[in-house]
Formats: C-alpha cells, sequence, structure tokens
C-alpha cells in the first residue's frame, strides 16, 4: 500500500448520522470497503446492530461489525481537524461548496496526515443546519437539478470513489495502456508499411501509379493503433501469408 | 441543457446483462436518473418486471418502467459505435482497460453523437468473456484488490458520476477529435471480424481449430485504432482482394 492508501484506511472516516436503513448502513460498509476505507461512524443509527446491514455488507462485515456508534455529529467528529459535510441543497450555510473530485484533493494532499471526517445526513432530509454547523466544506454531488438526491450508499460510494482514484492518481496515467511490448520503432513501422504496399499492390488493390491515398488511410488507421512489435510481427505475418497463397 | 447533458440521456444506453435482483434494476435506474441518463437495456433479467424494481428505484420509476429487454447483448448493442464493458478482472480479452474518469472523457468528447452502451455483468460472475468479446474497451473501477466487486447499482453509480462530471467539465473545455465518418457500429466491426476471420483461415494463416488468441491480437489491433465506416470499407476491400487473387 502506497502512504496515500495508509492515510485513507487510517486517517479518512465516513460519518453516517441518523441513519435509517440497516441496508444502507451495510451497502455503505461494502462501497468504503471496495475503495480501501474502514473507518464508519454511526450517529443514532434507527436500527443497529441489524442482521439486514451485515448481508448488505456482502463480505465488508468486519466494517460494520467495527462500526464506531456516537450519539451526536459533534463527538464523532471532535478529534478531526477537516470536516465535511455531504448536502444536494445549495448554500444553506456559508462554507465553501466543494464537488466530490475537488473535496478528495483537499483530503488526501493538504489534510493528509489529518484525522477527516466526511458526513452523510439521513436518507429523508439530509444534513440539518446544527450538523451543517460542524462542517468546514460542503461536499455537492453534482446531481440533476430535478433529481438531485443519491441513495445514502451510492453518494458514500461516489465520494469513497474520489478518494480511491485521488490517492491513485500518481500511479495513473491518461488513458494508460498496459503494454509489455515495447512499441514498434519507426523503422519498424516503415519496414511494416513498406510491406503492406507491395503486397497490396501484388493483390491488385493498390494502383501503384498513385498509392499514396490507400497507404495514408492505412497509416492513418495503424497509426491510431499505436503498434507494438508483435503487433508488427503478427500483421508482417499475416501479408507473408498473403503472399505465399497467391 | 448543454448539448453534452442531451447527447448523455439520448446516446449513452446502460446494459445490465442477466441482473439476478430487481432491487439492483431499480437502484441503478435511480443512479441514472441522478447523473442525467435515462436509456436502461435489460439482457434477460431474472425477475423483471417487479415491484421491487419499482420500489429501489424511488422516483426513477419511469426509467425502470421505459427499459428495454433483449435477449442477447449482441442485440443491446448493435446500433452503438461505442461498447465499453466494465470488469473488476484484469486484462482477460485484449481491449484497452480505461478507469471511469478515462472512460467518460472518451465517451463525452469523441463520441458526443454516437450511441454508446457501457455494459455491466451480473452480479455474481460479471461479463462472461463471450459478453466482453463485443465490447471495445474495458473499464475498470479501480477497486483494493483483496476486496474488489462493488455492488451493481453502485458500479452503475460511479460510472454515471463520472459522465455528468465529464459533461459538467465539458463546457469549460472541448477536446475533440475531428472525425467526418461516423465511427463502425457493433455490427459492421462484428461483420469486418467474421470477414477478417474467414479471410486468414483461406490463407493458411489462422487454424480454424484454435482461431482464438490470433483473433484477439486482431482485434486489440483494431479497436484501438477506432475504425469509421470508412476504415471498415477500405479493409473489407483489401480482404476481398486477398480472396480473389489466391
Amino acid at each position: 500500500m502506497s502512504n496515500a492508501e495508509v492515510n485513507l484506511l487510517n486517517n479518512v472516516r465516513i460519518v453516517l448520522v441518523n441513519p435509517q436503513h440497516p441496508g444502507n448502513i451495510g451497502m455503505a460498509a461494502r462501497a468504503m470497503k471496495n475503495m480501501g476505507l474502514s473507518q464508519l461512524y454511526l450517529v443514532n443509527p434507527k436500527d443497529f446492530p441489524s442482521k439486514e446491514a451485515l448481508y448488505r455488507a456482502s463480505r465488508a462485515d468486519d466494517v460494520v461489525e467495527a462500526a464506531i456508534i456516537k450519539n451526536s455529529l459533534k463527538e464523532a467528529v471532535s478529534d478531526c481537524s477537516l470536516v465535511l459535510g455531504t448536502s444536494t441543497r445549495e448554500r444553506i450555510m456559508s462554507q465553501t461548496i466543494l464537488n466530490p473530485r475537488e473535496a478528495a484533493l483537499k483530503i488526501t494532499t493538504v489534510f493528509q496526515q489529518e484525522k477527516t471526517a466526511i458526513v452523510f445526513g439521513c436518507e429523508t432530509f439530509g444534513l440539518v443546519n446544527e450538523d451543517l454547523e460542524l462542517c468546514q466544506f460542503q461536499i455537492t454531488i453534482p446531481s440533476i437539478k430535478r433529481y438531485s438526491s443519491l441513495n445514502l450508499a451510492s453518494a458514500v460510494q461516489v465520494i469513497c470513489y474520489e478518494l480511491r482514484m485521488s490517492c491513485l492518481e500518481k500511479e495513473i496515467q491518461s488513458e494508460k495502456i498496459s503494454r509489455t511490448t515495447p512499441l514498434a520503432s519507426a523503422a519498424e513501422l516503415d519496414g511494416f508499411y513498406n510491406h503492406l504496399k507491395q503486397t497490396m499492390i501484388h493483390i491488385d488493390f493498390l494502383n501503384p501509379e498513385c498509392p499514396r491515398k490507400m497507404m495514408e488511410r492505412f497509416r492513418q488507421i495503424f497509426n491510431r493503433a499505436l503498434l507494438d512489435q508483435e503487433d508488427v510481427n503478427l500483421l508482417r505475418g499475416m501479408l507473408s501469408a498473403i503472399e505465399k497463397n497467391r
């Protein structure tokens, strides 16, 4: 595990305030564990401990069983340096509103060494103002206006996903293509295109008088594919088989 | 609504293959609607129509009721130019693996005008190889290795969230790959791959007893190239010329 992942596991807690349905507690625990979080705090859960919560947790029952129960949000976040409250409502309180990605960036960079709480309100009406006052930032998941309320566990999933993405970001390159074989060199590509051209002429598909346009189309296709050495070997093998079969 | 949001609503479908629990169908519909998607396709759902699905959908029952049922994944994606399959397993097939953000970027920029399908396998074992073969790209949600399997609706939530984030970002920046020709549909690609296979068998390049591995390599190359209709015409023209010349 990277340092960021260890910090995520140890320093970031998910706090559910007054969860009404134990199934949501279980599903939130599963969402957390999938993304490498483990610390679940429950403030006055309506129905807990609960078999339904364990069932819905799938194999994240360890997270459910280790959940810490508190009587108030204040108690649940008292040792945290950073407290963020999720809300679909726009700016009820005065905090800066972050989207999940901005929040994750803040948590995993600025506050890496600090205990952090991400707070979710109850299913029916979210966080009340008194709870939001304990939060330094508000997180709003950018749902559509006419239908903005996510399922509680789904909201936890989105936030935990962004936290994990933020942790992994250094390792993730944009559109990574995992390859074990080196990409073909310019000389290898040139060899392939010459071979392709000769074969296309031999099977009368390419007019040797004006080969340019078709070869350009072929280049466009294969250049987009970013051929590696094995790809070139396969394609040249095919060309040889075509020649042999004439 | 911005253009990107309209495209998301009209052009991007979520396909659930063999969903076992109707509750997950309902929750997936809710996740979709929260993020501005509406097109739900179900391939051989185990228990549908279902009251449980409607109940779990909350107020996204319109999405559930408009769901289109198909007998095979092939039918569900035949008119799509871009088909992406979600899988937690690493590189079973040959596709490029994208994380949800990369996939969303691809869908909302390159494929703005094209029909796109995002495919999710059943709860217990995900997508089978036969289904993954119909996908040009694989999406993997970066969960932790020891506990990688997300709840089905949670996985849908993460992907739909990234699509919406991508749409909202598009209003700020636009990165377009200009194409004048429409991309090849799944059916057109399928026709090309079948033609390629037959031709490779005819010229003794492919052993018809075990065609799988080599065809996978070919798919890997051409899927990366994102073929448009003219590309497919050119390549099939080449295959016909090969056949004629034998």
